[in-house]
């Protein structure tokens, strides 16, 4: 075996990713020396109770409480603590150690990612987080370098595995949000305290640290319009299978060129929400709890990269590709590039983003109601593509109701919302069924 | 603007992907340079013929026919010439001269590659190359970089884009291959001697260099098995549909393990050719031009990078992001980091190769033929899966024709050709129609 460098790798957690990366590391050292041009040793395993159980096994003697002192002296360390402390002190006291960070903490970089991009400018180290953003699946270097001559013109991602699989099994079997999501929460596809996913707020993270990427910008978590898919139903699945559509929660990052002079000349949105994708998109095929990142650029045209979005031993893989890049970069010397925000564009609310909408109904079966309906849109400047109306059969025998779905064209978000509060005051529409965007066509 | 140090720049080439290259470096000049830290300045355009027209409309003072002048003092080469000659003495001058190298030349890079990246090493110099493998789609980065720390198990690409055109409407149109051939030069999806494309020679330098990359082993072209699709027709990919099944042109790297001890524990294979592939494959929803790439690794599971192939302006982009990593590592200082292939594993010849096989064959309709065929095919150690017989109506009344199509289990390719070539002299069998490989699933 060749000689190598021997460099030091502290791991700080060893949960589900985390044993993994050490099962890993331990397992495939000749290997892993090989591609990194250096021994890596894993110095020791920082964990809050050195007795819980593990998902692999692990050297006891690895284990340790004291994370701070596994950090001196350490040349690469890996972050999979998750949470923002005290992660975020031990990546700064790691980074003003001179270490490098491998990091899959999205909340962290989400939250605090300017900070420890700035701590590792001041002192030449790097920071990866291959895993952060999408899992197993390689995004973060494509955007990152791959794409740094092409201007990304939009990123469309299913970028949260458990919400992908409950929408997925409300189209398949027509089921319903409350009964699919028991079942995954019994499958283990989603947690036990279903909102940071089912809210899209794990979807917002990962769309922040994505557009900042792709758009050179720093986007600040509270600048992602977030709306999770709690309110859809089997009846909307269903409508919108009816229409050609699948229902997915997508991170969109567009940016936004307007030539018109009312607003800055380029921007971009980055926004969270369930929505209407054509069933003959590449997106809409990308089932089960896998992940998708669908992504135009100017020149380079349509890509898209698809793989597992989450999982212990799958995040494992873009830890340890991290890991090796850092080893590289370790033994080839030269100081850490930084993340590119130079363009800073601003970032529009989600009032001033246009996009289609379909907007379901129900009116009272009247002469004269879509007559009604059509001129509030049209006052609202909002302007109809498509309508369809049904009679819904009243079991009551009372006045009848009707059912109209109306697919827009092109709409600020602003105009679109006042217009269907406007609608839902009208006094002919018994009820807003849903408000959904459209993406995709 | 930013007072940023300037890189000098020498493209070396100006056709289809250069003329866009330098075009975007000219037009997009301060962004390339926010995102590199660097100025990249174009300090010139190599090529045969100053006055030859161009996809873009260039500055005339920029060109010259003198690239061994214009590489001096460069400190980005961008070479998109093609071929082998002058590009490699281009290339290791320019890497003599301290200069990194950008190339999307394939041939170049699948013949050569050793000596190139040799030079590269010795000079603390790099080469890029994302370009030279799936045009726009970033794949080098993920296979190199991303999967750094994984075990890739295999790969299965759809990496020449005019077959795959080519196939596609054959399967859609139920047309032949030379008539949609004629119509994909008329369009301009294939060149006028088409033979580097449907003959597979194209996917085969790709292969090798995605095989190089996913295996850190040093894979020469003359390794790789390479077989075209122009014995492709509208039969053979009816009855491939008929099984529920498409035909593509697949690179296929694959990692074998034997733990039988009769060959090396561990092997890769290389090889190129028309295969079956699901139509419930992610593969098979590949259409037109476009390329993909499916890996699984043994950690990361399935991933799928998926884009267009080819094209100018697509291609263009794939390099510049080239160029901005070069110049962002230029700034950074510290040597390049070599390509890895201390894992030197041995390449299998495709007669060791083990997949499953569609052996359609046509017999004459008597007793005893599919008894003489099951034998033949046992004898010779391959498993039958399904068989399916039917009768070839025969318009000038004879004796009838019965035609059987096999599905094999997984056997050896050296049993399963010699087994074929007894069955073809067996004298049951009137003709041998198609044998093809089953991959992915």
């Amino acid at each position: 075996m060749t000689d190598y460098r021997t460099l030091r790798v502290a791991l700080l957690g060893a949960g589900a990713v985390g044993s993994q990366v050490a099962g890993l590391l331990l397992r495939h050292g000749d290997e892993l020396a090989d591609r990194a041009g250096a021994r890596l040793e894993l110095a020791g395993i920082a964990v809050r109770d050195v007795d819980a159980p593990r998902d692999v096994d692990l050297p006891r003697e690895l284990f340790t409480t004291d994370a701070e002192s596994l950090i001196v002296g350490s040349d690469i360390v890996i972050e999979l603590m998750g949470g923002l402390e005290p992660a975020r002190t031990s990546i700064l006291h790691a980074l003003s150690s001179g270490a490098d960070v491998v990091t899959a903490n999205k909340a962290l970089l989400a939250t605090h990612g300017a900070e420890i991009y700035d701590a590792a400018d001041q002192v030449g180290a790097s920071v990866y987080y291959e895993a952060a953003a999408a899992g197993a699946i390689p995004i973060i270097r494509p955007l990152r370098d791959s794409l740094a001559g092409d201007r990304v013109r939009r990123i469309m991602g299913i970028v949260n595995g458990t919400t992908n699989y409950i929408l997925d099994r409300m189209d398949t079997e027509g089921a319903d949000f409350a009964e699919v999501l028991a079942d995954a929460q019994r499958l283990g596809y989603a947690e036990a305290d279903p909102t940071a996913d089912v809210e899209g707020y794990d979807a917002a993270q990962k769309a922040a640290i994505l557009a900042s990427l792709a758009f050179h910008t720093s986007v600040p978590l509270d600048t992602v319009h977030r709306e999770g898919i709690t309110s859809v139903d089997a009846a909307l699945i269903e409508s919108a299978r009816h229409a050609g559509y699948v229902v997915k929660l997508l991170a969109v990052c567009e940016r936004i060129e307007d030539a018109s002079g009312a607003g800055p000349a380029e921007a971009i949105s980055v926004r969270v929400y369930p929505a209407l994708v054509p069933r003959t998109h590449p997106l809409a095929s990308v089932h089960g709890a896998n992940n998708a990142v669908f992504v135009e650029a100017e020149a380079a045209g349509s890509l898209m990269f698809y793989g597992a979005g989450a999982g212990g031993v799958q995040t494992a893989s873009a830890v340890l590709g991290d890991v090796v890049s850092a080893a590289r970069h370790h033994i080839a010397g030269g100081v850490g590039v930084g993340e590119s925000t130079r363009a800073n564009l601003p970032i529009l609310p989600i009032g001033r983003v246009t996009t289609r909408y379909q907007i379901t109904l129900e009116v009272s079966d009247e002469t004269g109601v879509l007559a009604t309906v059509a001129g509030i849109l049209s006052e609202g400047r909002v302007s109809i593509a498509t309508v369809e109306q049904t009679v819904v059969a009243d079991p009551d025998g009372g006045p009848g109701i009707a059912r109209i779905v109306i697919g827009t064209h092109k709409a600020l978000e602003q105009d679109l919302s006042d217009t269907v509060a406007r609608l839902a005051a009208s006094g002919v529409v018994e009820r807003v069924v849903s408000v959904l965007r459209v993406e995709g066509d």
